[in-house]
Order: C-alpha cells, then structure tokens, then sequence
C-alpha cells in the first residue's frame, strides 16, 4: 500500500501518548453538576492563560462560536458582522441565522484576513427602526481562509478602539490562537486582550482528540453554560477529554514553531519551482496552511490536482522519484476553492513526511505544469 | 406656516378621491375565511396581470418579503442570496435571520442593482456539510438604494437563466415594480417573467394607504397564506384595503410615468447648476427616485443640506425667492447615507410642487456651495 | 335565495356607516414615521381608556400576542405559561414556538376561562440549567374556547398578586376585552389593572374592518415597535383603519350589551327545549358566545349539526316553519370540537335575525334529537 | 471524611477498565470526513442491535432529542406531541422551541409514563390554518420522572398504530432504553420496532463517560448528520468516546438486571419501614431508579430530607450505626419535586454500598419521621 501523507487538515491529528495517559489517568467527575475536577482544571487554566475571567468546555468550535454569537446578541434583531472570508459564515451552515436567529453582516476580509475599519464602521448601525440591532463584531485568527494569517497585533488593537467606540463585544474565533501566538512571539493573552470573548480549538494542531473552548467573563460564560445545555453541549465525565485539552496545552503548543517551519519549507520550495501554473505567497506564509493558487491561465482545476496528488505515480513504482516506500506516495490536500490548495502542517507531519510530501508534490506539478503546454 | 414638499418617500402618498369611494363601497367579507370578495378579486386582478397563478394580501412588504423567504427557504440551514444594498438585507430589521431564520448571503450591487452573475455563481453553495443549504436569490426592482434603478431585461433573463440551471427560486421585491414596468416600456408581466414569486407594494408610489401583495404559483401561495397567518398577518374585512389597492391599479399606475419625467426635471436642473459640491447621475435617472451625492472634498453632509431644506430662508421671507407662499418653502427629503440625499417624486408632487422644490433646493444648494470656498 | 343568519363569529361584522365616514375622512400620515394622527389619537385614547402608557395599532390579535411574547420573553429559552385552551396556544400556529422562539407551557383551563394558582406557581421554574426561564404568564379575556367566559376579577387579583410574587411579566390576550368590561359591569382598565400588557382586537364584536392594538408601558411599546416592523406590520397610511377603530370605541362598545341579551336568549331558548341531545350552559352565559354541547350518548356530530343548519328545511319551504323569507333560513355556526358548536352574537345580529335563527336552530335540533330514537 | 453513596443519578458513572482500554487503543480518524473507524463502528453496531438503518454519535441526550426534532418537524409552524412530564419538555432548556422552533404540546403522563391515546388522536391537529402542523411524536423509555417505568408494549404497539393512522414519526427518547428493554425482558430492538427514530444515552447507566447515539433510517441520519454539523456536535477523533460506548454496549448492558435488582431491594427495604412519612410504590418498581414520596401530611420537604442524608448523623459517628467508615456515611440524592427524592442505582453502587445506603436512609428516615409527631 501507498504510503500516505496525510494534509488535508490539522484537524486529522490523533492523541499523543501524554494525552491518552492522561485520558485514563485525570480524575473525573460529572460536569453537568460541575464536578469534573479535570474539565474544572483546563477551564481555569485556559482562562488565566488568556487574561480572562471563566472558560467554558464544549465539542467544537463550531458550538463555541455559535454560543458566543447567542450570548453576545441577545436582543431580538440582532446582527453580528464577521469577515466574508470567515469561518462562522462560510462553514458553520448558516447557525448564526437558523439557530440563533441573527443577520450575519459581512465585511470583506483582505488577504491578511483583517478588514478595513472605517468599513467596519460604516456598517455599524443606528437607531433606525428599519435596521437590526448591530451586537458583536466577530474576528479570525489565525485566518483560515486566508491562509493561515496571524492578524497583526496593530490591527487587533485598532479595531478594540472602534468596538469600544461603539461598545460592541469583540469575539474572536481563534480556533489557531496559538499558531497566531507562535507566529506573533507574543503571549496569547496579549493577542486576545482586547477581545470580550474566544474560541479555542483543542483538536487541530493542537492534536486532542475532542474539543474547544469558549472564554470570557463570569457573566458571559455564565450564559454560555446554560445556552451549551440547550444545544445539548454539555457532557458528563467530559474530563476524559480535557485531560488531553490540558496536555494539549503543555506539550503540544510549544511545537507549533515546527509546523509553521515545515510549511514554511513547503512553500518555498513551490515557489523555488517558478512553475507559472502554480504560486505560493512566501512572504506572507505565517503559520500551518500553505495556499498553493493555480493561474488562472491555466486550465487545471484544484479537483485534478488533488486527484493527482493521491494516485501513484508510474514515475514512483519506476523509481525515478522511489522514495521510502516500495508502494509510492500519496499526499491528501484540500480544495478551497476550484482554483486554490491547502496544505496544512501538523504534529503528525514528520521531517521525513515532509521530504516525501515535496518528492511528490513536485513531481505532480512538474508534470501538470509541463502537460499544460 | 410655511408650505411642504414634502420628498421623503413616495410611502407619504394619501388615498385619492377614487380609492376613498372604493373603501366605503366594495364588497365586504371575512378574509379569513376567504370570503371578501375586494381582497380575492385584487389578489386575482394582480395575479393575471403578473402572469403567475396567485396572490395573496398582506400589510406590508416587509412581510410580503419575509413570507416569501420563510416559504422558499424551507430547509434547516437555509440561506438566501440578495444584494448588499438591497431593503431585505439593509432595511427589514434582520427578520430574514431573526424569524426566517435564513442565512443572508450578499453579493455586491452595482450601480445600475444588478450584481455579477459569475460571483452570483460562485456564492451558491455545494453540498459540503459544513456550508448552508443555498435556498433562494432574491432582486429588487426597482432598485431603491441604487437611485430607484430599473434592472435591465437583459439582466434579468441571463439571471433566470443561472437560477434555473440550479433550481434555485427566483423571488423579486417589486416594491417598485410598476415604475420598473414603466421606465422599461414593457407589461409588468415581462419583467417578472422568470420569478417564481414576486412582492408588490400599494403604499408606495400607488398611493394605496396600506398594503403590499405576494405573488407566486398557488402551492407557493397556499404555504405563504399559512406563515402570514403565523406572523399576524391575517386581517378581516381587508377589502376595504384591497378596494383601494384596485384603484391604484387602474388609476395610479398609468401615472407613473408623471412622476419619473418629474424626477428627471430635477436630476437635470440640479446638474445643470454645475456645482461641485452637488452631483447627480442624470443618465442613469430612471423612475421616481433622485439621488444627489454629496462630493468627498465638500465638507457638507446630507444632514445638514436637509436642515437647511427644512428651514425657511431669509431670501424668501425677503421675498428674494418668493414663491405662491408667503411664509416660505420647506422640502423634506431623505438621507441615505452621511453624502447622499434621497428625493422621491409621487402622485400628490404636482407640476407646481415641483416648481417650488426646485426654487428652494437650488437656492440652498448654492448658498452651501458658496459657503464652501 | 336563502336567509342567512351568519353566528359563525364576531369577526365577520362589517364596518358601520360612521366607520365608513371616518375612514375616508380621518387625517391621515405615513404611520411608519409616526406621523398618522389617526393612529397617534387611537393609541393615546386607547392607552388612556386602559389606564397604561402606550399602545400600538398593529393588523391583527395574533400579531398583538406574538409581538408580546417576543418582547416579554427576550432571553434565550424562555417559557410562557398559557392555558391549555388559550387562543395563543390553540390557534396562532405555533407562532410563539416558530417565530419567538419561546416554549408554551400548558396549564389547564377550567371551564370558566381561568386556571388554578397553585398550578400555576409549581409550573414557574427556578434557575436550573436544565430549565427553560419563565418569562411570562398570559391569559385570555373573555375566553374563547371556554364560551366567551370573562375571568373574575378575583382571579385576576390574585393572578396579579402571583405574577408580582415572581417579578412575571402578565399579559392579558384581551381581544374581547370589552365583552368582559361589559359583563363584569367595570370600567376596561379596571380588568387589566395587574396587567403589563394588553392586547385588544378591533375587527370581532367591535365592527371595525381590521386591527388590533397592544397596550402597555412606554418601555414595553417602544420594542414592541421594532419587533412590528420586523414581522411587517408596520403600515403606512393606517389612520384608515384607525378612524374606524375609534369609531368602534366610541360607537360600538356601548351596544355589546345587546348581544350579551341576544346571546342569553338564544341559550334560553335551546335550554327551554329540554332535548337530551343538546346542552347549554346557561348559568355561565357570560357574553356574546353560545356554546352547545352534544350529549356523550349521541351518535350525532357537531358537523352533522352545522351541515343540517345550512340546508333549507323541506318545511320551511313546505311553510311548517315559514319566515319572512320564501326561501326560508339557512344559519351558521362554528364547530369548536366535534361535539361542541359555537354561536356567536354580534352586531349585524337584529332581533328579527335572533328569532329567525331560533326558529330555524330549534327546528333542526328538534328533528336531530327525534331521529336519534 | 464521610464515606460517600452517590445515589443522585446514573450519570454519575465513570468509565470502566474496559472502556480506558477502548479509549486508547480504538482506531481513531476524523470523523467530520467520517473516517473514525470506532465511531464506524459503534454506529453500525447499534443500529443493528437496535433494527435500524443507521445512527449517529452525539455529545449529549439533549442534542439527540433536539435534533430528532429538527429533523421531523421541519415545517414551518410544527408541532410535537410529547408527554408533560418528558425530558423533552421539562429539562432541555426549551430547545425545541428557542433552536427548533417547534410547538410542544404536552399530553398527561400517566404514573407509568404512557399517556392516553384516545387523548394523543385528539391533540393531532388537522388541516386547518389557525393551527400548528402536528409532525412528530415522542415517548421516553425508560420514563425518568415517572420513576423509571418501562413503557408496556402494549402501549407502544398500540402507539404505532396511531401514529401510522396519523403518518406521523414516532420518536423514543431511550435514555435509559437498555434498562426498558432488560425489564420487558425483550431485545431493544423490539422496544423500538414502531418507532421512527430513537436517543440513546451511553453516559447514563452504561458508565461510559460521555455521549449519545441518534438511530434511524438512512434519510433520517443523513439529515441529522448536518444538523449536528449546524449545533455544533460534530467531533473530530470521536472514537475515544465510541470506543468506550462500544465497551459499554458488551460490558454493561448486561449488568443493568444488578441494578434493578438492588433499587428493588432498596424501595422494598423503604417500603418495609411503614413509614406514613415515605412511601415508595413497589409494585410498579421496574428498573433502577426508586422514587420516595413524601406525606402531603408531613411538613417535611426532600430538601430537607436531602440535607439530613448528606450530614454525617450522631448515631454514626457514636457508632450506633456504625459502618465500615469511621467517619459515617453520606447519600446523595436528587430532589424531583418538593415532596419527591430520587435514588438511582448504577454499576458504581456495589453490595455494600447498597446496604450503606440503606443503613443511612432507614436511620435517617426514622429519625424524621419521629420528629414529625
């Protein structure tokens, strides 16, 4: 069989062995009646790390961005205005609308996944009874869509002003924090200080298993807690996976550094190709995710490079690019859209997946670069 | 007391001699039970003359808008496809997300309210499980934030075109249908051709003192009488309503064309000012709406040109620019945004109404122009 | 062609000739900038008359609840309490689920339109998280379902005492409002005293074509207006309906004493024939409703009735049971369950119609009970 | 320290040895690409064992039973007929109203959970317009508040039958269905045979730490799966929860009888004190929860009762009914209603632990009931 390089997302990272020891070793208890000492532990810890007050456990991301929309836009009417290029508007099928109820207003992400402020303010609305009400204003970091951007720190500061102008709650999806962290060398409570409310990811890079959390204030998490109920949230000896949320913490962040390092190998060596089908913005590869764009001149669709990308090649089993492996290589990337690739580095990607990934990510493009002609 | 023009909206318009007779004298019932006979023949009268099979009354177009979403977007996760200047997104107080619970998509508006139909294209959604089901798209004719704008025939059957290739229902706010009717020279039945439902409004440019219409197919209606009963929107003895409705039809439509060469007489008398400040569009004046931009240089601000509107000015207590009125002439009109003002022309602006308005917008505009330098 | 005598509802009444005068002679505005004076001078005089601050004219009592429901309960997973045969519960389609987002919890009604305390105060829930938030307790006056019955007033105190007790906002669905005023021989704001808010409906016995209000604090209508303008029940020109409502104030209120008489003669009446068959609870005729209960041990149904009621009898054409008219009596009515019809009086209900709606009733439950044996 | 019996509910279990192995040695995948081959597994597994097509894994019960409804009524303007005293209406936070948007109305449970089916066909609404849209029915088996009761066949045969009449889906919230069917002495999926759809909750007495299952046809499934996705409950390497769920299914199951048979003995011990204070109905003692009820001619509460059981008493500490713990025992319970506890026995509650419960309760019970003279 072919040996598989497997990066479609950091999401498909399996538990360490810390983690799973401590899967089965964290004390436990039943969280609905807020005695699991383990998920009590990494809400606390989680909290402090970030600057604030209380944190909350729930499945996903998916849950604690559409909490925090609940919780923050509690008005009937409300709207939450979040980057076109986002997350909670792309790929959280249309929550903010059907299950809380709010108008998603959009403001065009640039390609570093910031978004022009006076535009942002343009948006905001008055007291006209024919508007809705705007209630938060939401963020992205890193960007996902975007590549992976961490949003500069000025940025972030900027806009903290105008929400506060405005007094509009800040929440920040940051489902990559600690990439943006990493790759800002700031601590990530200064990323999120002027945010009213984050979402953290335990099972992307992070490599847990199950899990995000939502962090805030007493107040807001005290609200978050019972819409988690509500939304069938909340779990019971949920310690089983905030055990490995808190090694997650400890040992798997500080290797962020070598993910952003290896994409960063990655996408340089596609650009070191001068391939005019296929081009990598090194300079603004910041973190995990490396966006490979096909021209636009040429015909090739993401859908056949991918395909591509998980077939042996006759030029492996030939040997001419034999690698480790007797049965070949496959890479598994992802289509962002019918013109774009994400490759997406993670804890499981080794120096060596790393060498045969670019052995045949290479290869693939020499040929459908050539065929191109 | 000074004397009013008053420009706002053509909403402000009263009932005519015709549609007071009809309100006291046409056959009554209980809506409800289907059984007003005004309610059903308007309901009928519109439906032929849009060519579709039904119509159903209703207080609003608000409602007329939003029944028409919660009925096309009957699937969890719904989202519905409309410009970003559009009333259903910018003006109906969220409800699309609020009660429809319908994600809004928006794509940009051009100028003209049409928007790109590849980006359209692009925004309809697959059948990835992370993203909202694509439900509807929905136009607005005539356009009003876009200057009361008549889309091209053209624009909309290519677009019919992309909606049919994905089975997506095609719904227009036709708040201002018969002035789109009437600037394009064709039977309102042409220019919704390819809708699957359509909104009419009474109260606006037609003078009817309340109410809108949905129109559709009768499985479309019969669902759509079921959410209007949901909302509210269910009234008794409506005829006396509809009754005026009937007329505006008759007597009020073949008008409109009044109002949009009335429109254009002050689209063309302020360009002809040649004043920095101040610019219209006047090529692209279509029907009742006028719009006057405000120039980024200029430090004025729509707020505070209709101050002045409102005010009476020393020239004409001085009898500089008298008018009919000894007391002065006050224009109320509309700001859009912070450098656009909104005039809107309407069945009870006569010739002479008109004349006036002129006289004052323009002695104001060259006053403020003046105090610019 | 037949006599009809139509006591299928209130609701079918038409306007009287001084509604039609106020219609097209009150002054009008465009009610969206609150500048209908009609609408304005309705809702002081209604607000006033009510003893609270403020009202709304909106198009219809379902609209009145559901926009009171939404403003009441604005937390996320709240709950109203409603009696379990209450009109919001019954037939409002589910609006307070569907569009509020808010859980109906059922308290049973008792035959009289009331409900016990006690029940109530155990359905109020505390603070667990697994609970919904109770945020409302509405009740209907006079009740519908339970025959027009206007709640005692030493309910309502004690009610009030309750809701007080637990900081629970009281809405009292008033649609017949005045019938219970007029039974219980008190002035209107007297009934609604512990009430926060009221809604009243224009169109049943009130004769007015369309429109209800909903009354309450200035805090409580100024949300209320939004929450309108979103589900589209802001209308324009709305003083044509408003002149006809506060004819109905003044005109009609005083006369439902009348139908209380006629609708007490009826039952009489059916309670004089002492069939076994048909049953009236005449002790607790309160107001304009009739209801007639068939026996258990009857094999007849409510449609059957209704059905037989609508024919023209052989004798009356025979001459057995002539009328004035030649084509003798058709009379209709509402089946409220299968074994239950509704008659219900109101003001286009004359004496002659009473009798010959008597005559043709008593006919026919003569001829069903004795084909029964 | 005391010696604690935690009796308050069998979400309280922790995971076995068993089920730790699972949880670290699982195959385990992303199972939003729906490749966890655990997850995989486990749903084959026990739609399977249940006669299904298919099932999802979920967080919680909460979200199982939500989506159930979501999926069913998707209608605008739907309504589910559940039982008055279900999960579903008393303790999900009022989802089904605020996330769904559904009506619940609620028949009378009968103290052994069924409720009446001649009243459950007259809840059905028909097709008239004021009325919500009946589209789901839903039981609970084993019915938690009704003390555990397994739910007869006979009922639920004759259920089905009505809902097929009705075409209406019939959901099982089968929390606790493996202890219904260990009762009934069937296989669960006979339990389930006429139900559409079925929850069922591996955290509650099956000891596995967190999660729940959602079975059903192919289409059902499908359609849950998104909206899973949509509330957030789409988990990544979710095999570290089936694979512990799969543990339980072999292992625990058929331990279940162990812990009627110890609640059997803890109310016929109860019941066996004669005690006028506290009864407990053994006769209709099924599974593993007992429900005490307290006097209504008693002043005392089961707060108060609770709180005794949680003081280490006197006589414990003086020896007097001394245990194998030097510092007394501790029962927790749960508080149902002011004059209710429940006790709920599960696979933590060893022999001894049993009859440390029981020494407590009796000297507990006794003591108050001597105080109550």
């Amino acid at each position: 069989m072919a040996y598989v390089v497997d990066l479609r997302s950091d999401t498909v990272t399996k538990p360490t062995q810390a983690m799973k020891h401590a899967m089965v070793n964290s004390a436990l208890g039943d969280d609905v009646y807020r005695e699991d000492p383990t998920v009590n532990a990494l809400e606390s810890k989680l909290a402090a790390l970030l600057g604030k007050q209380a944190a909350l456990f729930v499945p996903s991301g998916t849950m604690a961005n559409l909490i925090a929309t609940m919780v923050h836009c509690n008005k009937r009417g409300s709207e939450a205005i979040v980057g076109n290029l986002s997350h909670i508007y792309k790929y959280e099928v249309g929550g903010a609308a059907h299950v809380a109820g709010v108008l998603l207003s959009t403001v065009a992400n640039k390609p570093d996944g910031t978004f022009d402020l006076e535009e942002l303010e343009r948006r905001i609305r008055g007291d006209n009874i024919h508007e809705p009400i705007t209630s938060m204003v939401a963020v992205e970091n890193t960007h996902n869509v975007c590549g992976g951007k961490a949003l500069p720190l000025k940025f972030l500061d900027d806009l903290g002003v105008v929400c506060k102008k405005y007094s509009l709650p800040l929440h920040m999806d940051g489902a990559r924090l600690f990439n943006a962290s990493e790759y800002l060398q700031v601590p990530a409570r200064r990323v999120v200080r002027d945010c009213d409310s984050v979402s953290v990811c335990f099972s992307k890079g992070l490599s847990a298993p199950v899990g995000s959390a939502l962090v805030g204030s007493c107040h807001f998490i005290e609200q978050a807690r019972r819409v988690r109920k509500m939304l069938g949230g909340g779990m019971r000896q949920a310690g089983v996976l905030a055990g490995a949320a808190l090694v997650a913490l400890q040992e798997v962040v500080p290797q962020l550094a070598l993910d952003h390092k290896r994409a960063n190998i990655l996408a340089r060596t596609i650009e070191g190709m001068f391939l005019k089908s296929f081009s990598v913005d090194v300079e603004n590869q910041h973190t995990n995710i490396v966006l490979v764009t096909i021209s636009k001149d040429s015909s090739l669709t993401a859908e056949q490079v991918l395909q591509r990308l998980e077939q042996v090649c006759l030029a492996e089993t030939q040997g001419d690019c034999k690698t480790t492996n007797d049965e070949g290589v496959i890479v598994k990337a992802t289509e962002f859209d019918p013109k774009t690739i994400r490759f997406t580095l993670h804890r499981e990607i080794t120096d060596e997946d790393l060498w045969l990934a670019i052995m045949k990510i290479t290869y693939v493009f020499k040929e459908l670069h050539a065929a191109e002609k």
